[in-house]
């Protein structure tokens, strides 16, 4: 029985350190149920695909973000930054004290390290986006208050 | 004169380190030309769009990568790992010595480090693919000789 154990326990080794580590690792489309934005987080309505985890290797989570029309985030920071390719639809970005600025299918957001900022869509059209958040001391997103309708829409 | 240049110096070092840094980068859809994929490294017609470079916060190169109907990568392995997601099409991904499997929109595919492989559109669809390849020691990948048309598609 203790010699049954010391072999299983062998080939989950050699599992985690050679054979699963070494295949190509395919994550099929919707096999995770999609994760509604929290109400602390985000204002309207917005839907959380994870993508792919942080790991050593990638050392960011990766996730798509649809948000409906009017939806966005709370102001908020990345400790490391956040890469956004935005997917379809048309958004809003706006970094505190900028203007706010239009963004679109195909175009490539990079939100430096510590940067208070907001996204989401446009009042009258949703909007997706990938987002890749880098990760430092175990934390991507440091959440702060949220956007009020006058900060998000001023026109 | 001197003193003009300092102050020019100063500006640009201030640029860099602070200002720049810290301001939302937004890359805007088809602002670089797309790049045909060379011969040496593709078969058939391959397209890549250039999204976002390796930096010390991303570590990896972000690119839109197209092929044409049985168009497809030579072997290569990636010395630090490449994230996959499928953005349209229909595509094969074959890990060397084993079964090719197909890949569709929404599918995210994780390639390990050194791991002998090929990807690239089906025969009858073309397919494109969001393609993050992590950089070691300034590389992201080890290119690898083509993928022969029996390789590709022994059926």
């Amino acid at each position: 029985m203790k010699k049954l154990f010391a072999v299983a326990l062998l080939i989950a080794f050699l599992g985690s350190a050679s054979g699963y580590a070494q295949t190509i690792e395919i994550t099929r489309n919707a096999s995770t149920p999609s994760i509604p934005g929290g109400k602390e987080y985000f204002t309207g309505r917005v839907v959380v695909d994870p993508l792919y985890p942080a790991t050593a290797q990638t050392g960011a989570t990766t996730g798509l973000v649809t948000f409906a029309p009017g939806a966005r985030t709370a102001w908020h920071t990345h400790p490391a930054g956040q890469l956004l390719i935005v997917q379809s639809g048309k958004g809003w970005v706006q970094q505190d004290g900028q203007a706010r600025q239009v963004i679109n299918p195909g175009d490539v957001i990079w939100i430096p390290a510590n940067t208070r900022h907001w996204h989401g869509a446009t009042a009258n059209n949703g909007m997706s986006h990938i987002a890749v958040s880098y990760m430092k001391d175990g934390q991507n997103v440091i959440w702060k208050e949220q956007v009020t309708d006058k900060q998000y829409n001023p026109e």
